[in-house]
């Protein structure tokens, strides 16, 4: 179950010492074909790493050959150098494997502004070793190279009738709208064309990766790649297809929320009886950001006034004195007052349900997020990243 | 300097048992006049307490006679009943002074969902006993009595020629903009008519308590309330007065900020050369509500990236590639690349100062916030607010 799991696909996962422990750092995926074709999405943070900067042109063809990855420096903000480093990743990728690098995605992933010349050295190096490690089984390590702060990796996979979908990803803090600090890796061994591709992959990311919000913070080197090898010869039906990748990016999403840095519950935000589907999604991601109420939440207590604070301050289209929140279950407030007991709500359990029901219309949407906790601050006040 | 120092005020603070340290929990600050202009800024979330419903009426009219305080409950979201109670606690409070209920001002602090009848006859207790404890030396007591999470009172006053400007402010936490959870009473003896008085608050409020941001998080219950008893007979330049009282507001501003919540540092995000004051404001407050910077200060670590990252997602006009970084006087990147080196960035004072120089225009904004602690995340978990 991993990116070498759909036919037509090779991948390596190698150590070239970015990593200080030793752990692989370097993740090659390539796309054997016959079909080469790939799909982007990138973070929509102004402020994007030279391998987005780069990454963005590669896929503007539909023709993806290869992605290259590595962990250890995220070659954002490392000037001119910073970006002649990717560029020289694409090439040397493509000279070994007979492609042109202009088909060749680059993702980083690590400490902004880290990218001098022992980095380069490094990644060429991950580049040659990965290149000649590549293999039909190489899914896995690729998934083990790609982790920074992650406790474990991260893969999926979807099995269709003869034709499959496989996945990974990395991410385990600022994850944000936009995508933010995950690296995404999906193959298909599907038939289908680069626009097919592309309205798949964007319809996918928006309701999994891009309603996971762990800490509001986007970040500068997101990139979720799809490439296809159509290596199964089957053409499947379009929404057929599509379901199964939303279910993919799904599961891949979950993950991420599941090994977010320091938390300590798994947040499920519904907003229900919305007016439209915007509305729902600016409700749910305003208490996915407020400290406050996930603080209260680590603290397991079913703060709802702290629900209200925070939707309150959205443009979306409801009374605020016209609204029932619900917790693990118990409706906690209704109409503009408390309804049952505090005591009433078990938040002890990692996953923890929060539904908001507007009480205006029928759009529903559901946003991901953790818990704020003193293992957050302590790993994001000590780790540089 | 407290709100009784300008002549023409009285004010009481007492403990009626709201608080269950029994310390003083109801403040009252009454206008004698002869002028009884008034005017107030409230919180912009759409989720308001029942006392923000009351005073947005009673200001309407530009005449304050006096305001009622009271700690140890929001009244917010506590249905028809919470909006009685602060009906009565101004008819109370316009009783025993003799004027009319509509120019009594009404504010609460504490949990949200908390206004039952215990609390009812606790408050309109705290009227009474507030009322016959009036005094010209009550400003302290007054703002002892509006603490909540507060470690000390905060108070100030400004001294003109002959007349003065006096202030006490609560608050430590969801400090954030358009106003956060502070409860604010300005009085002055200038003479004033409502136009200016209402002029005067908002110009002053929205560079100090709208810029102060220390985690994003907006209250239900804010006001700031300014009374005007022209008992120095002085009209001064409105220029001058602005200024005195933008300064007052500053200093309680800046008062609320090293009392926040937790914090060990406070932050101050100065944006310069941005193409308009909006987009200036919009960068400081990009920043101040990113939690893995606010960590790294925590942790005494200079992470520009983060910096970079978090302006990278508002629409203000900068090139990421062109924007310069300062921290406590040392420029750790320039040109979208690292410059002086982290270790040179000294973060251990408490003060930490941030400048983003955006290299486009001459606008300029100041960003009050604080870094987040283990402490931050342990008050928040641990009470109920």
């Amino acid at each position: 179950m991993s990116v070498t799991t759909p036919a037509g696909f090779e991948a390596a996962g190698v150590a070239v010492g970015l990593k200080s422990t030793g752990a692989r750092d370097v993740a090659v995926v390539v796309n054997r074909g016959p079909l080469k074709v790939g799909a982007a999405v990138f973070t929509s943070n102004r402020a994007k790493a030279n391998p987005i900067l780069w990454s963005e042109q590669v896929v503007k063809d539909g023709v993806v050959e290869a992605v290259v990855l590595n962990s250890g420096g995220a070659n954002c903000f490392t000037g001119s150098f910073g970006f002649q480093t990717t560029h020289q990743t694409a090439e040397r990728a493509a000279e070994l494997l007979g492609v042109g690098a202009g088909d060749v995605v680059v993702c980083s992933t690590g400490l902004i502004g880290t990218g001098d010349e022992a980095f380069r050295a490094k990644v060429l190096d991950g580049v040659d070793k990965g290149v000649a490690s590549l293999s039909t089984e190489g899914g896995e390590d690729a998934s083990l190279a790609i982790m920074t702060t992650d406790s474990r990796p991260k893969r999926a996979a979807h099995a269709g009738a003869g034709w499959s979908i496989g996945g990974m990803a990395k991410g385990a803090g600022m994850l944000a709208p936009g995508l933010a600090t995950m690296l995404v890796v999906l193959t298909t061994d599907v038939v289908l064309d680069a626009g097919e591709a592309d309205a798949a992959l964007r319809a996918a990311t928006r309701t999994s990766f891009d309603r996971l919000d762990s800490d509001g913070c986007m970040s500068t080197n997101d990139q979720v790649t799809l490439m296809v090898s159509g290596a199964s010869g089957i053409r499947v039906d379009a929404d057929e297809f599509a379901t199964a990748l939303a279910g993919v990016c799904d599961d891949l999403a979950a993950q991420l929320q599941g090994d977010a840095e320091g938390a300590s519950h798994d947040i499920t935000i519904r907003v229900t009886n919305a007016a439209t589907e915007d509305d729902a999604v600016e409700v749910g991601r305003s208490v996915a950001r407020n400290n406050l109420f996930k603080a209260a939440i680590f603290g397991n207590d079913p703060n709802w006034g702290r629900v209200l604070a925070a939707i309150g301050t959205t443009d979306a289209a409801f009374d605020p004195y016209d609204v029932d929140v619900w917790m693990n279950g118990v409706r906690v407030c209704t109409a503009g007052g408390p309804d049952r007991p505090r005591e009433d709500v078990d938040l002890t359990p990692r996953a923890t349900d929060l539904v908001i029901d507007l009480r205006v219309g029928e759009a529903t949407a559901t946003i991901r997020t953790n818990d704020l906790t003193h293992d957050y601050v302590h790993e994001n006040s000590a780790y540089s990243s």
